[in-house]
């Protein structure tokens, strides 16, 4: 089992983006530095988490990214689905039936056993990651990351954070001010 | 995030083998005939379970498969790591190190709480499957299971189990004696 690397960029880049102040984007590109990633690989999974609705983009030479709604509305689950889809990990092919002997579909009524166990894990799973918030991982940043690297985040989100006229209901949640 | 196909091929074939009588083994042919299988298919996720020690396999015309310990002493777990790999699913890339400014190593001496996070999730979806026993699967199958479907499971593992000569000490576990 394994998710896409995708995933810890986006969830990243939703820690940033909770980061900049009022209704203001981030271009792609800086994001992409930010982590130095690629991107174009990158733009990829931003373009995935606006279609999900988790990221505005905003059009323009002074557009890029922001958040579609505030932070604490922005759960892990909501960036793991968004990315990897919403599939379960498990899927049943139903092989209990292709055995030899044909038995009539009546029979499978019921789901397979095997099926709902792996199934609850997979709840399990989604439940421990729908109750963080992209707000609590701006908080622990803020508590328990190291001063330089906050003081060097939040530089480079003053930089590259681009203000902008039409008004937002996000709130801000800067680290630095927590 | 995706499971392969094996997964479910092996608790399967995990389940059946429960269901052998004594110290009997059962061929990898009948197994893959049992779920409509690839027998080359089956085989490699057979061998995977031999080497991670949750069967056997006994070699010879009147070898096959059985598990290596009472189905009571293997998990879904044991049988998901074994066929996936013990890595977790999320993998911490540490970009959060990659960004325009270099700092010391020694800021990034706490773990990311992105990771922390997803590993805590992961620990849930673990902590889920460790709780299901193969012998739970057996069980509810013979609770749950439509009779004709029993019937006809019992039927092939009566009809493909191969008794062995050396003694074991694993458990019987038949779903008509339950």
């Amino acid at each position: 089992m394994k998710l896409g690397e995708g995933v810890e960029a986006a969830i990243h880049c939703a820690a940033t983006l909770a980061s900049v102040e009022g209704n203001s984007t981030m271009p792609g590109a800086a994001l992409a530095e930010a982590f130095g990633l690629s991107p174009s690989y990158l733009l990829k999974h931003l373009n995935t988490l606006t279609a999900a609705r988790i990221l505005e983009s905003v059009p323009g030479p002074a557009g890029g990214y922001r958040l579609a709604r505030a932070a604490e509305r922005i759960t892990l689950l909501d960036i793991v689905l968004a990315v990897e889809g919403r599939e379960p990990a498990f899927r049943c092919g139903e092989i209990r039936r292709n055995g030899p002997v044909k038995i009539d579909a009546s029979a499978y009524v019921r789901p397979c056993g095997i099926n709902a166990a792996m199934m609850k894990a997979e709840r399990a799973y989604r439940a421990a990651l729908a109750e963080v918030k992209v707000s609590d991982m701006v908080a622990t940043y803020a508590a328990e990351g190291d001063p330089r690297s906050i003081a060097a985040t939040c530089a480079f989100v003053e930089r590259h954070q681009r203000p902008q006229k039409s008004g937002s209901t996000k709130q801000i949640q800067n680290p630095k001010q927590m």
